[in-house]
């Protein structure tokens, strides 16, 4: 047995409260090197006869990546608290692990064992529940439709007249999305995600200079309020961008302190190194990367932080926005963002907390924190296999697999999973153009669990490079829309919202990963249906073998709407180049 | 070379800021499986050519235990930021491990790398200075010294007249510490942690009636700020012990609950299962273990919380108090202690917050709730080799050196290192009373990195067994003293302050743990100096080799204040049976 290889520690991806009665245990082992796992476990100070007393549970196998197994088994202590541990067989051996090591007895002192002290519903990881079942869809207003050109910022050229470029304007706004807000409820989207809106210079307005008004290109207060309120009438949640790392260099406090250096009352505002300040050649302050243009904000002085608070709580409060998504969240401190989460949550307890963190965030997403962060590990496997084909199969089956086990399962529900946003290259674009590949990003997207989120036009074929050729304007002619793609996406949306395990609340499981075929086959299944998917990424007609559970199964291909008829009375089915089968049975 | 064995995530013992400026980054590899590891890092924004700008450093190795290596650098970040990798040689092959996995060729990109992203000052774990240089002693207050017999409960016996029982009184109290103080001040101890002192029936006080009033039979609060200030006179900090998990039953709001029951405003105080609410023959309520007298508070509510905040702040700011000692503080919620955290270094920055737990503690000690925990990781290492011997010095050195990868070294620089308290059997018990046993558990506590806590008598050699035998009476009759101890322990503590290297601002590496001899030599190093400790931990006498560096070298004996002489021009020391050697060289 690889001993050295198999990990547990207790309080993240591998022990974590599932919910107020429910603790998830998960172990990994070096992959198939193990041939089963029993948890032990018990309440820590129930023992009889000078022997703790512990019960043991069968642990299932959950999956799989490149170098490991995962295993998996959820029990719920009648008292709330739990020591547990590990009897882990392989051909070889049999032996416990604790958390004091490995034992060829199985200890009687529950001191030996790992611990879950105690299940505090505070403690418990809970974003709302309503995200679970959101689609969302990214809208950078600049973009997305002009609806009132009485309030086109100077020099604003007409819709679409021309390629983007870092510093053009177009004129989106607030009015446009009213107006086009069929489009997203044709589709079936119950979530906008807005990048900035704050007043400020450039386009993307990443660059505020003030966090409490709307900048005027896009409306004013009371159109936003109607913006959100057509939201809401149509079932769609809001999420502004709060970007809170940095102010922009016309921010009035940062220019306070340009203008009065060291005497400036907004000094302790920034983390600046020395005075005067300067901008030129580098700045000579802390900033995002190092544009000398975003100084980066000192959420430790308390002024900053109360009134970035005093942001947090107003948009919620008196718009009554659903959601915030934080800009370079990981650079700011994680005390700011408790106390961010407790403020936001005071107004309103089901706001959703999204952070931007391109890596590995468990520290950020342990209850106190935020609700979920850009799914971006999903991204690049999902783009890999299917957009780039720079990973087979069963790279991506291992990839996906490894995104899955690395956060526990109540965090991987309102992942926010993109394919695209304002800072990628156009999902299309990277697919080189091929339709066929891009409806395939589309299925996986949506049949994953989490939130997916869609960025504007992609479900019309839109295409672009990176920044700022992703940034078109979206057409409103429908000449100019791929309606196929259009139905393609509306018809999934629609399958994730009436089929329970199309969507969150069904379990992932990779049954086939064929790097001969460069196909994969995966189910979602909750206690009432199994979903088959099967996707042919491959230029070649392939035929595969269906799971011998299905037969004698009334099969419905859920994406004909008829009964699947098996090919021959054999258990197969036979898909043209990037053709797709989505099948259901009921359990 | 086994990649499955290969450990690291960041934001835990493997990668944390040791202090506003320097990360210290650790990676673990299978034993004896990696030649060499070289550090990849650099600022995630610094780019050439489309290449990630990176240095690379050389990681040594800080340890091992019975499985593992563990390998050590420490960078400082210019910009605070960090993205890094490591690339690891085995005999067979080399390769780059990044937060993406392995690779045989090394990513130019810096997504691909682990991150650090910001080092945020708030964020650093960062427990009091003075912490470091204390040397604590526990104090079981009905059990110290008698100093005042009109306020003795009733039925106290004569002072030492009765072995202790779960329910007898000797009448300890605080006068009785403030007239005996001066065997602390000889001793040299710098810090006091005292169980209980609030109003309670139980002669230990866990069972709150009053965290607001000092029990009588202790005093009263004027007792308690002359025995605070005295301690400070003396250079003696003070700690005191918060139960906050649990009240107890005669509380005044428990009794509320079971008098009122449904009715009484105090029912969301506890964790009351169903009404009314039963004692026996089980509590329908959450409680300390099963024990019905002891109702678990329900920290989540508000009005508790604010109540015990309160306590937290009053007793600190009221009396100058130093630090807290948490009760079962593992089975609080994680916001409440943040909030405590907060609530408490609010009125004194520097008080010190320790929580009582007793396995793995990483999610207690990310700085953001307590400066340390009690540390019988270390406990029971230290007993197993030393007091019991059921650990060989090999088994000894893994286990020590497993403590010490547990945890970010700013961690244990100021972990409570206790050997025994009034929840364990006297250590002289548990070495069999075998005295030059006990010289050595002391020898090595108080050469180790930490805050060590001597209980109360174990320096002049009290015994008992697990309570109530724990708990006698301290004699002040000096002939019932054993003085030859006292002057050990009084000449190690001496050592600890007089040579930097000897306590806690040397690091520690195990040279030797030799099975065959059961001995161990260990150094502490400064800049400036080493210290070579050799523990001849068995009943023979053995002769052991010393390490080459010193050939040449001027050696004091720190323990005969002399010049060290090698044997017969031999790099060799003979030890007889528990005998030991603390050398000094000055680099």
């Amino acid at each position: 047995m690889n001993k050295e290889a198999i990990y547990h520690r207790p309080k993240n991806n591998f022990a974590y409260a599932y919910d107020e009665k429910t603790l998830h245990i998960r172990i990994r082992t070096k992959k198939d090197d193990v041939n089963s796992i029993q948890l032990i476990h018990g309440d820590p100070y129930i023992w009889e006869n000078n022997e703790w007393v512990f019960e043991t549970k069968h642990m299932k196998k959950s999956g799989s990546d490149s170098l490991f197994d995962y295993w998996f088994a959820e029990v719920q202590p009648p008292f709330k608290r739990l020591r547990y541990g590990f009897i882990i067989s392989s051909n070889e051996e049999t032996s416990t692990l604790t958390e004091k090591g490995f034992f060829a007895e199985t200890p009687k002192d529950s001191g030996f064992y790992f611990c879950f002290p105690f299940l505090n519903k505070r403690d418990v990881f809970q974003a709302p529940k309503w995200v679970k079942d959101t689609v969302w869809y990214q809208i950078f207003p600049e973009r997305f439709a002009n609806g009132d050109e009485t309030i086109n910022p100077a020099g604003t050229l007409p819709w679409a007249s021309a390629e983007p470029t870092p510093t053009n304007f177009f004129g989106g706004d607030f009015e446009g999305i009213i107006q086009h807000i069929n489009h997203l409820v044709e589709l079936g989207v119950t979530g906008i995600y807005f990048t900035p809106i704050f007043k400020a210079h450039s386009n993307h307005k990443y660059d505020t200079i003030d966090y409490m008004e709307i900048d005027p290109q896009f409306g004013d207060k009371e159109t936003f309020k109607r913006l959100v309120d057509t939201c809401h009438e149509h079932g769609i949640k809001v999420m502004l961008d709060a970007v809170f790392n940095h102010s922009g260099y016309y921010w009035p406090p940062f220019q306070d302190v340009l203008k009065n250096g060291e005497e400036s009352k907004y000094k302790d505002w920034f983390h600046i190194w020395d005075f005067p300040v300067v901008t030129e050649p580098k700045p000579n302050y802390d900033a995002f990367a190092f544009v000398s243009s975003m100084p980066k904000l000192n959420t430790e002085n308390k002024e900053v932080k109360e009134y970035l608070l005093d942001v947090g709580r107003y948009w919620v409060k008196e718009f009554n926005i659903d959601g915030w998504r934080l800009d370079v969240a990981n650079e700011v401190d994680h005390q700011f963002w408790r106390e961010f989460r407790t403020a936001v949550k005071e107004v309103k307890e089901d706001t959703y907390i999204l952070g931007e963190i391109w890596h590995d965030s468990m520290p950020w997403l342990q209850g106190d924190q935020f609700d979920a962060v850009m799914n971006y590990p999903f991204t690049n496997a999902t783009l890999d296999y299917i957009a780039k084909g720079t990973t087979d199969a069963e790279g991506f089956a291992n990839a996906i697999s490894n995104v899955l086990h690395s956060y526990p399962a109540n965090v991987n529900e309102v992942s926010f999973n993109l394919l695209g946003s304002h800072d990628t290259p156009r999902i299309l674009t990277i697919c080189n153009d091929d339709k066929n590949k891009l409806k395939l990003l589309f299925l996986f997207q949506l049949s994953f669990i989490g939130a997916p989120c869609i960025y504007y036009g992609d479900e019309i074929s839109m295409t672009g490079d990176q920044d700022p050729g992703c940034r078109k304007c979206m057409p409103w002619d429908k000449e100019l829309h791929d309606i196929d793609m259009f139905e393609h996406v509306k018809k999934l949306i629609h399958l994730r919202k009436t089929y329970k395990a199309f969507g969150n609340h069904g379990d992932i499981h990779f049954i086939e990963a064929n790097n001969d075929t460069n196909h994969v086959m995966y189910t979602k299944m909750t206690d009432e249906e199994i979903i088959y998917f099967i996707i042919n990424n491959s230029e070649q007609e392939i035929t595969v073998s269906l799971p011998e559970q299905l037969t004698d199964s009334v099969i419905e291909d859920l994406w004909t709407g008829k009964e699947f008829a098996i090919e021959a009375n054999e258990l197969q089915a036979t898909l043209v180049p990037y053709q797709f089968h989505i099948l259901r049975t009921v359990k």
